[in-house]
């Protein structure tokens, strides 16, 4: 059997360490680096030859250096002879860029789909992408895992699930919403936003009951935090007597923390697939980490074991 | 014939401008910016369909973003129905990395090839590649234009190429050396760094005659400076009267600005293959257009004339 070894690049090191420790390797010796002039200098210091590598990296702001980096490691790899090369993306930046909504736009998803295969990834294994469908815009076998099982644990070990409602903040979510209720064993609720006229303020309608219950906002991703933070006024509004938020994907760029900071929002609980500066971290944040949900994917992998179905949505 | 279209990215506003009055079209409109979180965002407003897109891009600092810019466009001028794009890179980010010097390193100048071409790039027109192997890494046409003659024109313009002699300030850079000679009718001298023993300072010894010459020493790039300010010294203790320095790519990272301020520089002679922001514009700095040169590679590509082969080394 060929050696399992794990590196880790600049993006997320603690959630490497982490991942590391689930598997029970040391992380691989390796460093990224820049020239004076800015451009990514790597070295592996260590042989690798004949290895199964999984090599972590989140592509989250500053997502430009973060995807280099994983790129240009790929190739180091590659041409170091690493037998296989598992590209462990625990937040996949670009994937909201996965469509054309307009004319002439890009599609970054699928680009930076290809860039992987063409630099020489023989794997991926990915966490709640934004959209399923972007395991379509690779040839190799993406491993797809779920967040929403680890989010589902902290509500139930803090006794949350009573008499709360589940609820996706847009129609986009209601799958991902579904699963968790079915964790918490709740039902549901959708906001449907909608602009009654151009030029108008959307207004936030509630499918579904909250009144007299805690209502529990699930997303794949908190961004600039504007959805979620009105979703939660919209639910207190409604009669909701207290308002979670969790998401797997803390991008909380720009505004976001003022917001949750600012709104409604109990408490949130996110993942750690993307690592957050310390100004980042606020008091009614929680973080739960994916480290051993990825580490024993890893595991599962490497062994050709299938992966458990709890946590993992295999190729689907 | 099929339109002409030159597009323009972040990297190189006013050399873009340039070669588009060189050609003599309007640059097309176009912007990128980016989303809350850091993503580039490309807005392409004017239909492109069925027309020859030339993309002016210099893979300059910030590397990864500039790259990024360039490989998202090309995705969305492809999946807009461009007939042909052009990716028009006056300076190729790193370029450096052509070859493992040590075990386990990446060829990023080859990954950067790769992303080209798997982009849609259907050409490349370069600058002073850093090695002229880079071609090789395409599969696709690649136009390799020269800038030492515009470099030449400087010093003939103001008459510098009498008593001069042409320094290369390493063996790798003797050709471009010989080429400036040949420009300006002057002999040519090499520096031959060498480190006498491990751990003692490298010594400068000068190949050939400099004593009571104005000495132009010329590189394809200046980054750090510390090569070429130590050179300038080494060439004014064997009695040079003054030294001259040119080179195509002013990189510019790091001290590289104080040490040429403090060096026995005289003058620096580059081009605008890189946009300096001001606070690297100096006194003893000249820059000149290469805007001119590749305006006119760009409609000789387009026309399917030659190109001047004074200007251009093709396919070379
Ligand atoms: N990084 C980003 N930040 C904000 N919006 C984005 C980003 N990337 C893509 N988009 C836009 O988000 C929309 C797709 O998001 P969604 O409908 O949630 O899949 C498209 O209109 C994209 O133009
Ligand atoms: N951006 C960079 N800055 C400084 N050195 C670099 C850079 N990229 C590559 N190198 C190194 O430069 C050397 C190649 O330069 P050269 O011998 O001039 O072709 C190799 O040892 C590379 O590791």
């Amino acid at each position: 059997d060929s050696k399992l070894r794990i590196f880790a690049l600049n993006s997320n090191k603690p959630l490497a360490e982490k991942i590391a420790d689930a598997v029970g390797v040391p992380l691989g010796k390796s460093s990224v680096t820049r020239f004076s002039d800015g451009e990514i200098q790597i070295n592996i210091d260590e042989s690798i030859r004949g290895c199964d590598i999984y090599l972590i990296q989140s592509t989250s702001a500053p997502v430009n250096d973060n995807l280099m980096e994983l790129l240009i490691m790929i190739d180091a790899l590659r041409r170091a002879s690493a037998k296989t090369i598992n590209a462990v993306i625990p937040y996949y930046g670009y994937a909201r860029q996965d469509r054309k909504t307009r004319a002439r736009e890009p599609i970054t998803a699928r680009l930076v789909a290809d860039m992987l295969q063409r630099a020489g990834a023989d794997r991926i294994v990915a966490l709640d992408l934004h959209a399923a469908q972007i395991q379509g815009f690779f040839d190799i076998p993406v491993d797809h895992l779920v967040g929403s099982p680890l989010l589902a644990d902290y509500f139930l070990a803090n006794h949350l699930e009573e008499g709360a409602v589940v609820v996706s903040p847009d129609h986009g979510g209601v799958s991902r919403a579904r699963r968790l209720a079915e964790f918490l064993k709740a039902p549901i609720a959708i906001i449907d936003k909608r602009r009654p006229r151009a030029n108008v303020a959307e207004v936030m309608n509630i499918i579904g009951n909250v009144k007299g219950k805690r209502a529990i906002i699930i997303d794949d991703m908190i961004d600039t935090a504007g959805t979620i933070t009105l979703a939660a006024q919209a639910l207190v509004d409604a009669g909701a007597t207290e308002v979670y938020a969790c998401c797997t994907h803390p991008v909380l760029s720009g505004p976001a923390i003022q917001r949750i900071t600012d709104s409604a929002i109990k408490r949130l609980v996110v993942t750690d697939s993307i690592n957050l500066p310390e100004e980042k971290v606020i008091d009614k944040m929680i973080q739960v980490s994916v480290g051993p949900l990825i580490g024993d994917a890893i595991r599962r992998i490497h062994e050709n074991e299938a992966v458990s179905p709890l946590f993992v949505n295999r190729f689907v």
